[in-house]
């Protein structure tokens, strides 16, 4: 996620420590122990070398060197509070198209996952304007996106965005907030024409009142989906689906600005 | 998705008319009628126009004159074969952290929905290497990317890419074909160490074939998932998931290249 | 579900010809031929016969001539309306544990498909009390309910559950109707204490207004659940779920009956 | 499940104390006290009293005394394992449309708690035959049974299944055990013409071997399926899908045994 298109480990840069799927660490290369129920890691040891490699504890147990993904950072981001999931991140950047150049308003920031996936997205050119109300968020939110060197694509706006949304002519609003339907309003003067919106929320009603409200303010192409993913333990001859499953994070409500004339 | 920041439809450029849900046509703003269900529009009256806005047919059916999305380019290009859908294209983007600048290879090409979405996430700096042994989707594909303007960023290679993989040091491969577990060492070797793998497969046998030869070749991180999506209909007093769904598209299988020393 | 114990089949018994999982005939064994697009079959041959038999058709097709289930009642009583599936009369009946001898109360009977399968698990002893005010559906229920040969455990009286249920210490009310919330209170009256309660609703509006009239009305234990069925395309290397997929029937809410004292 | 038809509870007579969805016990009402986290109860209390009626703790803490259900029964029985669930069971019975007067046999018997349901279905005039090779198990099951007052309706035979059946022309076989293929045709001969087959299985492997021994051993109407069931949260103004859900417990393959001439 760094610039640089360098494969090799450099002083500062991100490391993600990959022992299984269930024990991975976000750390940084720098002349440092790194302590895990494995032994400790000298992570000096890893600058100069490539992404990738293989790294052993001192209990002897192989680590191995990955370079974050947008997910990693995702992941570690929303700790704590999980509440809006990688697959849906990825519904809502991919079928609004949001890429390289678009400018985005989110709201609410909260601990940064959806702002990080944003910026990645839109980066070099593009920009995100990320309104957040709650002060104790903004803080979390910022080292989030520093660590994965995005910060300089956003802003993280501590306003109201029921208030209104200062910026005119963006390409999407997306919105993860608990009374979305208030928005709506605002995002429609904040888009371009045939400018896309989303809105993520966990409970029914609070998608009714969206919906009826993007139908009243001059939205088209409303539509609203859930999405449920489920992991497959493969192993020939014992392959079968998890037992484990999150059954609801949110549904997923697009549409589109239609001009009023 | 042209490179151009207006918002203003020039001649030329594509237009997304939208009358419903189930009904829109991806057209192209020009001096010609064009013949619907619902009468005929003068498309030369969009040019000039924002996008957004209205526009009436000759029977005075009010129609949305849309930039398409990149969902939509998707969408319309894989009419016929309906291999790989949008909410699959989205996770494999976004759990591989496609971007801007990212070099690619996949196979096989088809009809080129998923390689339209790999060139529109890794313009204008990456690059897609798309294979595809079948001449008669060579075409295809071509036409649906030199409409959605991204023609410039993948080369089609007629090519068998289980004979192998021409590139080095790429950041991504991914495999929509009926052998991917064939690929899988020349995936090893095209990868730079750290690069991310994904496989989409329609039957579990692809699936243990192809995890098992990840896990031979010196893939880490390997996983399977599969999404099920589902619409909701919205209206306040009768809102219900909707009767009819797609009950499945194909299994996905991430992994990551670890080094092996 | 005749009360014979014989396997054999006799003249103006039910028999299932099975084709393929598509084409499936359910027919009576008597002295004529039955005409499909593989031929006719003299229904005649089949008398004296066991069930299981297969027969040939006048164009050599071969058909499997079944003893018919519940669920195939089930199935042929529902064509056209299609509002209840067998997935869900299978959850109702077993969680509510109706059996051999319980007293039922049903509302709506549309095709009696579900009373079908209530009438099936009541007898020989119990018996199942119907309400239908559309007059309409009264003929074809009776109808669907004399081939299974049940109609005699069940009365299907032509009147407004919405004004009262006139039996009472029933084990169980099950309603499968637009406005179920209007007949809780009815239900509480009808039941013994610990008697069972389930409504069939297709949308979030119906489920809502039901469970608060059942906290409301003395009722415990209320869960509502919605249940996915999938279908399996199973062929070795080549195993995957089918496609198509039935997204949503409706929701089912259970609740049993608590004394106010 | 007592025969009596009366609703009044009678000493030894069994008795669901719920305090809510988490929270329920399945006790005999007797002179004795039960502890729970919210004070005892005097079981004594409940004799003579109805069914559904509420009762206090020590402290003052409400709790219902419902009539179990085969639900209650099945829960309880599979405690510790898990391994079948009820929305599987419901399927079982009823698509193979077991009832009462159904000779059945079963392997293995497990915890007893799908023979809970099997013999709570063809009681008072059929039969379960539930083979079970693991001793340790017999006694657990017997004990469930015997709570639920089935244990007449039953022989548990402590033999290998796989080696044969002994029954014949016996209306149902249900196998849920690690190697149903094997079982397939001692199936075939135990069934009646017509009889019903259904097969638990938790992973796919299973599946395809049993699907090809049954195709290879004269069954027809050959299906696999897999059910979902997801619980609502259901609360005006705040209604989703419950956060966790079970993501897997199993296929189901039914199939009917056609003659061979």
């Amino acid at each position: 996620m760094s610039c640089g298109d360098s494969n090799t480990i450099r002083e500062g840069d991100n490391v993600l420590l990959f022992l299984d799927d269930r024990r991975t660490y976000l750390v940084k290369a720098e002349y440092r122990r790194f302590h895990t129920h494995k032994g400790f890691i000298d992570l000096g040891e890893l600058i100069g070398r490539e992404y990738g490699t293989k790294i052993k504890s001192s209990l002897d147990v192989e680590f191995v060197a990955f370079k974050p993904t947008l997910r990693d950072y995702v992941f570690k981001s929303s700790r704590g509070t999980q509440i809006i999931y990688p697959k849906d991140i990825a519904l809502i950047i991919t079928f609004m198209g949001i890429h390289s150049g678009s400018r985005v308003v989110e709201a609410g920031t909260g601990t940064g996952a959806l702002t990080t996936a944003l910026a990645y997205y839109v980066k070099p050119d593009g920009h995100v304007y990320s309104y957040e109300i709650r002060e104790e968020f903004i803080e979390v939110a910022t080292r989030n996106l520093k660590r994965a060197g995005l910060l300089e694509y956003v802003d993280i706006k501590n306003r109201d965005v029921t208030e209104g949304i200062e910026e005119r002519d963006v390409d999407a609003v997306i919105l993860d907030m608990a009374t979305p339907w208030l928005v709506v309003p605002h995002a429609y003067e904040a888009l371009r024409g045939s400018g896309v919106f989303a809105s993520f929320s966990p409970t029914i009603d609070q998608v009714v009142k969206t919906v009826e409200a993007l139908k009243e303010n001059g939205f088209k192409a409303v539509e609203t989906i859930e999405c449920l993913m489920r992991r497959m333990r493969v192993e020939r001859g014992r392959t079968r689906p998890e037992t484990l499953m999150t059954g609801h994070t949110g549904y997923i409500t697009f549409a589109r600005k239609a001009l009023r004339t």
